[in-house]
């Protein structure tokens, strides 16, 4: 293709509104503009590696037996009535009424849609599983559209749908599609992290998220240093080590006066936080839940909501507290609260002895107290708690780390949500109805795109992966006018193009200065400069990634670029 | 691919509600299914051909040197505003708000957003000439949804659009992208016309339609059966005989009472109706227009309101003949009107000599006339006329015959009505701003499937051509349960795939019968049937078109395939 019939509008300055480098960059090397908050249009260069990362899932789709098909963007919204998903999406959601007053929305995802169509005739377990998947634009209304790609309001994705007569069949194409999309990032050249996630708005069973690690990620990631072990912080765990055995004492009612934080205890008490027995009060969906954790740690919400499956939970007020718990705030315990409150005991606590805890009295603390002294029945511990940097893996191997994620891809475990809401049923092989168990897996096409580049730059724009850049090889003549260069590059590109190589090139009347600047700041993996040694067939071949160069002559090009390409 | 793992949902009976031969094929062979109104999946098979359909446009825009981008469907209502377009599409485009109640459409086609997204960098002559081009689904709220994928309301389009710096650089590219989308229409096996057409809602100076020949279409047209002249029926013109020379004659002015229709006056008269001069008067933007033509044409409205560059064309009624024109309705003629009256004549008139004619007098005609009684000035004499099958071609080659036609592409010379409207504007050669002159072109993908299948179909099924077909091959193996025909089965899939044959192997546990009746019905061109010979390495190959079937041997398989498909 030649650079002077292509849409490629760089800039010299970094755009002001561009608030992470690869949204500057593809703003900057003429990928995308926008047209409106959130919405951008892909120029050919963008295009250009969408249309090789579409391929790259296609091959993977493949070989797991996957089929492509194509749902409407358009859809009714009775379907998303029918799930209840218009109210749990809310105004992210697009919503718009035909001419005949019909309502409609934007897809954001197409649970809905593909069960719809495919329930009529996956009436057998003799038809299933079917794996069916699309390439699509959807729809979501974010409130905020930061980082260009990574939050846009019309964005690409890849996502797949699957329908198994029963569990074993599921957890067989969730480990495929797992494997599948491993390799379509592997190959892509992304380095990410495979994590259990929630289940959120999919209401589904198990579930796993792909991260691609990198600065701007609005996701924490806890990962072992030393296994594959990792998981939004939200959901991971850690092994702790075990509470000190001693000699349990005798426990004692103490004055506290004016005590009301773990801080202000231990110093009062002059002991350790990790000796106090910490109570956070919330109220789940209007019944009071007492949480009780060890005073060195903090309670991770999402947990405590998770093990309750609960709606709502909220942090108690003190006047909740002293109504709906019978307690007073600051001196609140597991012991002497009101019958109908629950008490959750976190695992940090297990072994723990000698401790000090609310007592349910004001300005008083019970110390040296042991579980005898809180309850009767026996305690079950349950993991409540944020994960710390430095702590052991669950897993037993390597201490957990931090890092930021961009969430690229999802794969879910539905069940029969959407089969039992939308009537799809199959006959077993005992004929009898049964919903159809689905699983649905997406992955984000634009924001691959932004993820890829974040982790591919440097201070003179973007460094493709050879395997998705929008041309492998760039040919540049320092002077295109120079009938030796014109007729050289030519027959570069001639040569280049019947070995199946993706060629751009700059047929451009400017000066060579401003070719290799665009040329790296656009980051096509092999440059090929025809320039004074055209009259010998020699030109230069410069890698991207490493700015090494070497001079070869037309005759050795094509082996050339086969083994640099190969490196990228 | 695997049958099994295909989303096929054939159906034994003709649906009720599909109202087109190629609609009631792709629901029967499992291609589509409705949504909503007018809104459809497409199901596998279907984005397979959608698929073959987009390489061979991509093909042929390649050979132009055109770059393929991707614009937003989600558009920014303010982008219609400024064009004016969103008063004259009025309901057809889908409107919404999103969150903030910011306004937004549905794009049906993408002149404003194209514009505004490339005026900042065409800013030269340097950079000019620009052709871009994406495929997409677009949007319109169609009133009438007949015909399946012929009027959906989400519907798939290869939309292009070119940048040129004067009318040179545009008439070189129209004639390239007529010949590209002529080259695509016959590599897909399309019968179709390059017609002119008017162009209407694009607000520019010259288009072309390309018709599909087809019982259903909605677009009568006129062509020559002996040349490539071609034209929409409101757009069609024709070359008449010249009037027959006669001596003049000396006007009369004779009583005709009760006499108001030309049929009544040439049966009064005793004359035929082709000696007759017939007055049409209508309103044009609130000026009266009184339209002559001989008495066995009839006027076309389209001509005339083109010809005035009208935006309203109504016929008269009885008042406005009297108050407007200062007639008597059914005596009206070209002399005594008012004298703000225009008169057109059109060009059957030429020539005719001693006719009967208006003179706007109750219950009297002027007979014997001649032009030199009506007017003393030169008369010009233009088309008005709706042409007639069995007229002579405009271009003298053949004679004129009317077919119905489904609209599958269009190509329009824009002009500069977007530029403007989106001041994009260019430094000339000599340093001064002009406006962008362009082009857009689009063809409807979605369309082309049932176009197609209208015109390749059988009693059985679809007959696809070989170029789009689905599946080149599809290998039956009666029964696959038995060893040896699965061996060979799965051989010859391994034996075509490796020579780049898309194959479909039905792998499902159906009878031979249902198995063969489908591959029928979905239309795959070459069937080879894997059977009681099976032991012996002999398949039975089938061509869908003609029926005929020969045995080969595994080894002369792959030159059988070759052979057979390059000749469908």
């Amino acid at each position: 293709m030649k650079q002077s019939r292509l849409y490629i509008p760089t800039l010299k300055q970094i755009p002001n509104d561009a608030d992470s480098v690869s949204h500057q960059l593809m703003l900057r090397a003429g990928y995308v503009r926008q047209v409106s908050t959130g919405i951008y249009a892909y120029l050919p260069l963008a295009l250009s590696v969408i249309n090789k990362i579409e391929t790259i899932i296609r091959q993977e789709m493949d070989k797991i037996e996957a089929a492509e098909m194509q749902l409407p963007s358009l859809l009714p919204a009775e379907l998303w009535e029918e799930s209840g998903r218009i109210n749990t999406y809310g105004d992210d959601v697009f919503k718009l009424e035909d001419r005949h007053k019909r309502e409609f929305i934007l897809g954001p995802t197409h649970e809905e849609t593909i069960t719809t169509v495919v329930k009529e005739y996956l009436n057998s377990y003799k038809k299933l599983p079917m794996v069916l998947y699309q390439m699509q634009n959807k729809y979501r209304d974010v409130t905020s559209t930061k980082y260009g790609l990574l939050r846009s309001r019309e964005f690409l994705m890849a996502d797949a749908y699957s329908f198994s007569s029963n569990s074993e069949q599921l957890d067989i194409i969730y480990s495929q599609m797992e494997q599948a999309y491993r390799n379509i990032f592997d190959e892509i050249g992304l380095d990410f992290r495979a994590i259990y996630g929630s289940a959120d708005l999919m209401g589904g069973t198990e579930s796993k998220e792909f991260s691609a690690l990198a600065n701007i990620g609005s996701d924490t990631i806890a990962y072992s240093d030393d296994s594959d072990y990792s998981a939004n912080l939200e959901m991971a765990s850690s092994k702790l080590p075990d509470n000190p055995t001693e000699e349990k004492k005798k426990s004692e009612l103490i004055k506290t006066p004016d005590v009301h934080t773990i801080a202000a205890l231990a110093s009062f008490l002059n002991i350790a936080s990790s000796k106090i027995m910490k109570a956070v009060a919330y109220m789940a969906d209007d019944k009071p839940i007492l949480v009780m954790i060890r005073g060195d740690y903090e309670v991770n919400d999402v947990k405590v909501k998770n093990f309750l499956d609960a709606d709502l939970l909220t942090v108690a007020t003190p006047d909740q507290v002293t109504e709906e718990f019978g307690s007073i705030p600051g001196f609140i315990g597991p012991k002497g609260l009101n019958p109908d409150v629950t008490v959750l005991y976190d695992s940090s606590l297990e072994g723990l002895t000698n401790f000090a805890v609310g007592p349910n009295i004001r300005n008083k603390h019970l110390v040296n107290a042991n579980f005898e002294d809180l309850s009767d029945s026996e305690i079950e511990f349950h993991d409540f708690r944020v994960v710390k940097e430095g702590e052991a893996s669950p897993d037993g191997h390597g201490v957990i780390k931090f890092t930021n994620g961009i969430r690229v891809a999802n794969i879910y475990k539905l069940g029969t949500k959407f089969s039992e809401d939308f009537g799809a049923n199959f006959l077993n092989e005992d004929g009898k109805s049964e919903p159809i168990i689905m699983g649905s897996y997406g992955i984000s096409i634009s924001r691959l795109l932004s993820a890829v580049i974040e982790q591919h730059n440097d201070e003179n724009g973007i460094v493709w992966p050879a395997s998705i850049a929008p041309y492998q090889v760039h040919v540049i003549p320092i002077n295109y006018d120079d009938d030796t260069q014109k007729k050289l590059s030519d027959d570069v590109v001639k040569i280049l193009k019947d070995e199946n190589f993706d060629v751009l090139l700059d047929d451009r009347k400017e000066r060579p200065g401003v070719k290799f600047a665009d040329s790296d700041l656009i980051g096509i993996p092999i440059r090929v400069t025809v320039g004074k040694k055209a009259a010998d067939s020699i030109v230069e071949l410069k890698i991207r990634s490493t700015a090494e160069t070497i001079e070869v002559n037309k005759d050795e090009l094509v082996n050339s670029v086969k083994i640099l390409l190969k490196n990228q």
